[in-house]
């Protein structure tokens, strides 16, 4: 699916292909858009979330309205934008009922206030299953896309990776959502908003790590025209290998999604810690010993 | 499901009530939240429309793209925004095949190059039933909303009421489309952003039909304090009797969505026709000779 997803896109920026002043960085290029409105770099983002996808067993409404947020916001964070306004759209399907509705909005606007975003609209309506839209506008100074990483930078990542698809699994395999290793990563994930401005002053390149560490950094790679070699002795693997074989663990660092940690590319650290660098070439590879492996463009799907 | 509907906005608004500098008109208060960005009056706007609410069947694929465009802009135009940019999110159903996907996103680009909108961003994933939610962004000159008619205001509409739900109902009674009394009121139809655009310069108060005549005039009078009178001998009805009852042609008039149009208070028409006056005290009312009526809070809805 995530491949068709990927062509689907590319034909839709073919279609929608526009060459207007006010576009800086359109549709299919980046994880947001980004426009000139009165002087100010004003970047938009809309994602949807629904129920069968999106939402594991269990969840409860108040982390279903956070993600939807959340995944929006985090997308404005690849940009290194403030996140300043929100829209939503909700279809609700027999058993949601008031309160589970409300409940949905009350987790949406805890996390809305922690970053001081205004949820100005919505619109609701009825269908079989639960939808949840979102659409996101924040401010950038700075812009920093995925396509401008330099020769003889340093690669780096803001967290560990792999949480989310890990407890997803344990929850798959039978486990109470009390028992999972990282319920934080899977229900309640943190956009990384603060680091997303921070890096946007020196960054080279930056998105995040929302299908896999893989697509994040073949996209960076390709869109920039280098090549990005990782070094195996730097990956954290730990937090995983704890729970699962280190074959495994090393699966989930770079293929799986969900995190909504942000990579990037800079001359200098200033949150998180290296994995790799930026050379001259193409394609993401790893080396390990003497050994060099070619880090393929796919990922697998949240659930 | 309408009345669960406006009650669970009320809800929300409540929710995510703010106040901040940059918020002019923030979450079911409008047809659109207006914000302030580099000094400009934003509109923000976002619908949802899935295939089993919206959808009459026997549409064609670049019809559902139209209408997704289009629902989101006349929210614009009710707001006398100039449209400026598009995001979508489609879920894509199995039977959707790329062609019908591409055949969507054609009817999109149509119309949106139409009133030079850029489709700047999208989000594309799998589901039950093909899902399309819209999120429009303009720029107004001058704020109009449902709450500032005047006493002493002519009350006008910008076109013919009731011609998509009588088509639509044409459709179920057992008639092909190219039999349909008024096709392009229910496939394709046309947001009335120049009109809105122009209206902006002199209207008290203005808001699109996305519901019914009688729920626009509703939230205008009860938002503006005022009360609102139509005459009946104004109401165009000639284009709904040569189908239907007269008692029938007003009740798709009054009651019935899908049409588009504006209606606006001014001093001044400068589209249009009037078909009623803004007075002193509340509700909206019809009078037909000694006879006066309650015009009530209500629609019905458009499948």
């Amino acid at each position: 699916m995530r491949m068709r997803e990927f062509k689907l896109i590319e034909k839709a920026s073919k279609i929608f292909a526009v060459e207007r002043d006010d576009i800086l960085i359109a549709a299919g290029e980046h994880d947001a858009a980004i426009v000139k409105i009165g002087g100010k770099n004003v970047v938009l983002t809309t994602d949807n979330l629904h129920e069968k996808a999106d939402f594991p067993e269990g969840m409860f409404p108040e982390e279903m309205g956070h993600m939807a947020l959340a995944v929006n916001l985090s997308d404005l964070a690849a940009c290194g934008a403030k996140p300043m306004h929100f829209l939503y759209t909700i279809t609700i399907r027999d058993g949601i009922d008031d309160e589970f509705f409300e409940r949905i909005l009350d987790g949406m606007q805890k996390l809305a206030k922690k970053y001081d975003v205004a949820v100005v609209g919505g619109d609701i309506d009825f269908g079989d299953e639960l939808y949840i839209s979102g659409f996101a506008l924040g401010v950038a100074q700075r812009i920093v896309t995925q396509a401008n990483a330099k020769v003889g930078d340093g690669v780096y990542l803001t967290g560990l990776l792999g949480k989310a698809q890990l407890s997803l699994e344990q929850l798959f395999s039978g486990k109470k959502r009390e028992e999972i290793a990282y319920p934080q990563s899977l229900f309640t994930p943190e956009p990384r908003i603060n680091e997303g401005l921070e890096l946007a002053k020196h960054a080279n390149s930056m998105t995040d790590i929302s299908d896999s560490l893989a697509i994040s950094l073949n996209l960076i790679a390709e869109k920039s025209n280098v090549s990005i070699v990782l070094d195996y002795d730097l990956l954290p693997l730990d937090h995983l290998t704890e729970f699962v074989s280190l074959h495994k663990a090393l699966e989930l660092f770079l293929y799986a999604g969900g995190d909504y940690e942000l990579v990037y590319t800079s001359k200098k650290k200033s949150y998180g810690f290296e994995i790799g660098e930026v050379v001259e070439g193409e394609g993401v590879w790893m080396k390990k010993g003497d050994k060099i492996d070619k880090i393929e463009f796919r990922g697998y799907s949240h659930l």
